[in-house]
């Protein structure tokens, strides 16, 4: 059983940091994400990509931001339970909450901070009758280790840039690469579609476009394909099939924990401290919604800083709150390190 | 008479921020400020000081932000108004203000955003009892432009960083500096304590510790001060007398405008859009106060979006804000500059 103070489900911008503030105030916590890195949208989705309103960086790429907020609360030491998704949450008798994951890992906390962004996300899947049955046998939405491919023969299937980078990165890892995509077009980043092009000239890549993947065959794994293209479908061979049409965010299994939601997110009391229906449960970043919400990072930041500073107080009832300035107090990491100003000497001058 | 859409009161980094988030909606800003910079607090009180607290930076120093705000919104293109107080405020028939400084220069705005974090920073004074008909003819607050000084003799008095600070910038420019101190020992920087011990031994700079400049002589401008040191008084002749106690922020003329006040602070609707208790009137930042309020760089950022998006529905009644995202939609300065991700191309592959 892993215990924190407060259990963050998403490790999105919003999700780490809220682990900087609650360590300003000697809380400890503890992220689960449904993907394998920390960063949420912006190390899945657009970590190449440059963002222009984070305030005080005119322009900072998505990755980059994940990486400066890592860097800014690892002497917070917080936990992380990723590739997993939060599942199911029950409420103790004292007021704490134990949530499980979809792997089965318990995490006890004296509160809930949801910094689930969109929801978790999930791959697009294609409209193959028997699909679900190859899921793990064979079918894959997402390349989380290339050595499963090594020396095997893969159809990835797609066009954008997850079908591309993967073709590429795997024609040096797999005995085959075969990519299917419904058009001729791809869209990308020019450098990919252009080496895309080169490997197919060089025979790395077998390109069958305009085509789809239309049946799956094989007894206990996949062993081959259906595609068609023009009306007119050929089984091909192959160990994997990997489907890249991008994801979906869905709220998932926290649709179900008795929280209001409204338009797909969670109400939460923006007048004080972003807490939802639920006493001890709050809802920060996009996740949430107010009256006059913006789905944007640096609202997700305040929220999450408010929502710390109600924390402190649940938890350590009748002290009081006192704001310190980090330029003033320093930071004193759980590490054991300390971040301080350069300090000011008292020194006479005779 | 200057116009504009939003007036906002204060540079330091809410309101700077603010022209950002305005921009994007196409609102135009213009900022009074009372200090002769940009960039509040950060850049009078500690520009070379570290903040760890603002999202995605480990550490900044606070001048380097204010740098980053100036460069983040310089697309927009704001107006500036420093160096002048905002000391009146009309509202005209048609609901837009018209603000007027301490020096006689009037905005006129479509709403009005007080983003004047702990106030004005006035200058601490000494209790000098005739030092009032002496300001602007010898007595200076603020070294506003050192070539006032140039081969005059002057006094500084005050016994940290400004102090010693300029102390030695303007060793170099005055005739004669003399730095009067009420102790003996001096708080500041190392280097500031050790350079000032250095250019006293060279006889650049002339030291009177422990002692306090008691009185001003002179009969249309500084010609002498009094200083007394263990009980003994002895008149030295100078032209300039710049006392530097630090500053002490006060709300000033704003007080006086019909706001509803709490704790030296503006309440305002924190449930909706910061919006004060009169209408068009918003306050951002340390400035205002509400159920949980943090006076946080970060919160300002938060507060000033939320703000900006309820000034344009103000503004555009019945236009629907459509919120989009930088990274995807790009950002199209007023300077008919234009910052965007770099494009995917859409291209065939054969």
């Amino acid at each position: 059983m892993i215990t924190t103070d407060i259990l963050i489900i998403g490790a999105g911008p919003t999700g780490l940091f809220a682990v900087f503030e609650a360590g300003l105030l000697k809380l400890k916590c503890h992220i689960i994400d449904a993907l394998p890195q920390q960063g949420g949208q912006l190390a899945e989705l657009y970590p190449k990509k440059p963002i222009f309103d984070i305030p005080g960086y005119p322009s900072v790429m998505a990755g980059e931001l994940v990486d400066n907020l890592m860097e800014q609360i690892k002497q917070f030491q917080p936990g992380f339970t990723l590739n997993e998704r939060a599942e199911t949450i029950d409420k103790l008798e004292d007021g704490t909450f134990i949530v499980t994951t979809n792997k089965g890992t318990k995490h006890h906390a004296k509160v809930v901070a949801i910094a689930g962004g969109l929801g978790s996300f999930e791959p697009r899947k294609p409209l193959i009758e028997n699909i679900a049955f190859y899921e793990d046998k064979g079918v894959e939405y997402f390349v989380k280790d290339p050595e499963l491919f090594r020396d095997k023969k893969i159809v990835i299937a797609g066009g954008g840039d997850s079908a591309l980078d993967w073709s590429i990165f795997l024609a040096d890892v797999a005995s085959e690469v075969t990519l299917v995509h419904r058009r001729n077009e791809f869209r990308g980043a020019l450098d990919s579609v252009e080496k895309v092009q080169e490997l197919k000239k060089l025979g790395k890549i077998n390109l069958i476009t305009p085509a789809e993947v239309t049946g799956i065959i094989g007894e206990q794994h996949v062993e081959g394909l259906a595609i068609t293209k023009h009306d007119e479908t050929k089984i091909i061979a192959t160990d994997y099939f990997i489907p890249l049409f991008g994801l979906t965010p869905k709220l998932g299994p926290i649709a179900n924990w008795g929280l209001e939601i409204e338009k797909n997110a969670i109400k939460v009391n923006n007048a004080l401290d972003y807490q939802t229906n639920i006493d001890g449960i709050y809802a920060i970043g996009d996740v949430n919604t107010y009256p006059g919400k913006l789905k944007l990072i640096l609202c997700g930041f305040h929220e999450a800083t408010l929502m710390c500073q109600s924390v402190y107080n649940r938890i350590n009832p009748g002290k009081k709150y006192v704001l310190k300035y980090t330029t003033v107090s320093g930071v004193d990491g759980f590490d054991g390190t300390r971040k301080e100003a350069e300090k000011q000497v008292v020194k006479a001058i005779e």
